[in-house]
């Protein structure tokens, strides 16, 4: 038993016209598989399939479906289908579809909804984007403390098809200020008659609605929540994040993460690299390359003042890419481990220290092994090269040797503790993106190079 | 109201020998939180505070301790205090700790265990690490088709205490194959006498047990499942894997993706940064940079070979950085953007034509402005540097310019190209790691830069 295969079946039955069939499937099927399977559709195709739903079907196929098709049906579908499909939509799915809509055609379609789902709306976009109550939905289970859990599950029965989950309720007082947490394990292991506020929990994890959607995620992962209750500055009870809203979120900020390390700059949109024009995939990505490219004539300017001793010893030329490349690398593998640590709180500024010694340590050895090889290169094929009267390949490959080692240990270090710094600026560490360190280290690359031939070769 | 501050509490109450008030804690926080408030402490003042803890909420506690720590704890009790952890432990829980512990104190502590316990270890613990298999818990609710949703739920009161979930349970047969599904909700929704077998959805979203644990995270993703039923190869039901382990895999494949990207090699374990010894950090890291460095020699090769243009026009030299950076760069991104999208399934090995199409024509604007920048620094700075007789910093500009052009573009599209070429040999994309294409793209950087200099200044 793999993906649901009657999906497949579906677009047999629509291609037939058997609507009957299709709409089996329809109130079989994961919403989610049907709204993938109408994704090779046309707008008009589509919509003349998804009105073999039932509404509430429908529209939750349509909140499955990727924001610029969702879009596109939107505008190609009259303003009453439109409407009926968003009261029925949840308010999550909802805010972030008519978020991406030409700003006059959502002025257009509010009009056509009641006043709860209007103010709803307002309610809910009101929040910046990556917050946690920009994610949040508003249809979450509440319950009064003074319920018994037999009235407080009938309760749940009645309002459950119009709840996210009914697995968490949440106890407030006449503020709306949340006092607990129950779940439907706890109502159901209950005695009939215990009261709400005697089962419920008390020590309630939330977070605030303008809190990062991050923290929002990772308390659910560390808590293994279902729903996180998210609450104003007063405290009062605005909305949920859902366990599934965690694993978007996760996803999109690991995608994030990846990009802002490799310099690739912008907003993100999930799922969008084919759809993104190539115009915005340059304008992303034009600006660090350039950016960096310019850095990188200090590199050049450092090639040409040692221009001198380059033309003497013409072999210290073929060294440089491989000096160049270690450092970045060595640079870029602490860098991301440290980013990474810090990402996952398992250090923080304060280890700071522990982080420098660690690396240290790590790099006196890496360095080490790589200048023997680079002296070892220096020996066995320098044969092709010319060295002035007087001068051994030997004297030119401990000097390579040194400046590799120095190389490696000054890029592993600056590696980990750029992230730190970044980190206690209170900016994300990730922006010490692996070309900008590479970057970095092939200016101090260089001139730990040109200085250590100098000395070494007494020039 | 944020993190509990009862947590912080406790460890005041255990200081001052408070063991009321710490059990009267125990009983409402969180046990993630407990686990995080204790792990300050050494092995045997946590134990002395465990023990306040009733024995479910301990093995609670027990299994959101970091596995390091719970291994020494291990180490450090009575075998028949473990054997009373263990048999509280979720399953999945304990079977990761016992894996981590040294083989002669798992045989040691294993017939300490009832014969039924010791046969789900080893049944969740013959499943390969990464697998589905290898992530799921045993502990799930299973009811037969013929019952009403009333005596449902009564079975499922009996059996709370210990499942990892009652909301979603699964029906089976009588050879434990896998009939369908039916939330709490379902049954709470449902009328008390209707059966199981009607309510059911018959369309259930499943994994093989060796299955890749990100399939099953992806699904439970897809899909907004709070549990995702794994079947062995007959179809029988063996275990689930819950939402919370999805956002555990989630992190620790993005973990392991960020680090492959970056060419570190090793398994990885989470949250282990600092408690990694240096020498493990050494071993998983110098391996490549090694590796690369040996083929950073071919760069040293290219640039020994063409020594007599760089004797000629030493000015070159100075653009090397610059362009093996750029090429390097432009390459990570576009990889990175591919590889990424790779791993959310928006684009598959089929669209290599569209990818091509769309790198191409970011390639071909990044490269002319680029290209453009480069020509300039060569007509502003090549004062210091003497051009042999005849030529002009124009012609250099030029040559550096269209040599940087088809860097660009050949790095882009390599680094588009190679994630679908390897996901094509059904390896991990994320192998196409930046420091190697660093290193390749700087040989055929070389190549293109020399070949162009020599072609252009009629050398």
């Amino acid at each position: 038993m793999k993906e649901p295969t009657a999906v497949e079946m579906l677009r047999e039955h629509l291609e037939a016209g058997n609507a009957e069939a299709a709409r089996a499937i329809f109130a079989s099927a994961h919403p989610a598989a049907v709204a993938e399977a109408l994704s090779g559709l046309g707008t008009e195709e589509m919509w003349a399939a998804l009105r073999h739903a039932p509404l509430p079907v429908r529209a939750e196929i349509f909140s499955h479906i990727d924001h610029g098709t969702q879009v596109a049906l939107a505008e190609s579908i009259t303003r009453g289908e439109l409407a009926a499909v968003l009261a029925e939509m949840p308010p999550d799915d909802r805010v972030d579809m008519l978020k991406r809509m030409p700003e006059e055609k959502r002025e257009a379609i509010l009009p056509a909804l009641a006043q709860a789902e209007r103010e709803d709306i307002r309610r809910l976009s009101s929040y910046p984007e990556g917050t946690a109550g920009a994610v949040m939905t508003s249809d979450y289970a509440v319950l009064t403390p003074g319920l018994t859990a037999q009235e407080a599950i009938g309760r749940l029965r009645l309002e459950a098809p119009d709840k996210e989950t009914i697995y968490y309720s949440y106890v407030v007082d006449s503020d709306r200020r949340l006092q607990g947490l129950v779940s439907l394990r706890d109502l159901i292991l209950a005695r009939p008659e215990a009261r709400v506020e005697d089962i419920m929990h008390k020590d309630v994890i939330s977070v605030r609605a303008e809190d990062d959607q991050e923290e929002a995620a990772g308390k659910i992962q560390k808590y293994g929540l279902i729903a996180l209750p998210v609450v104003s500055s007063d405290g009062a009870l605005v909305g949920i994040v859902t366990y599934d809203d965690a694993l978007d979120v996760m996803a999109q900020e690991q995608t994030e993460d990846m990009e802002k390390i490799m310099a690739i700059g912008g907003a993100h949109e999930a799922k969008a690299y084919l759809r993104t024009p190539a115009w915005s995939h340059f304008k992303n990505r034009v600006v660090w390359l350039v950016v960096l490219a310019l850095i990188g004539f200090v590199s050049g300017f450092i090639v040409q003042s040692y221009e001198s001793i380059l033309l003497q010893f013409a072999i210290l030329a073929s060294f440089m890419p491989m000096l160049a490349d270690t450092g970045g690398n060595a640079g870029s593998q602490s860098a991301t481990l440290v980013i990474r640590a810090l990402a996952l709180k398992e250090v923080s500024v304060r280890d700071a220290l522990r982080v420098l010694f660690k690396e240290l340590q790590v790099s006196f050895a890496m360095g080490l092994v790589l200048a023997g090889i680079a002296f070892g290169r220096a020996l066995l094929f320098s044969r092709g090269t010319t060295l002035p009267d007087g001068y051994l390949p030997a004297q030119v490959g401990i000097a390579v040797a040194i400046a590799l080692w120095a190389q490696v240990v000054t890029s592993t270090v600056l590696g980990a503790l750029m992230p730190l710094g970044v980190s206690r600026l209170k900016l994300d560490p990730a922006v010490v993106a692996s070309p900008a360190l590479t970057t970095l280290v092939d200016i101090t690359g260089l001139l730990i190079f040109f200085a250590t031939a100098k000395a070494m070769l007494a020039l």
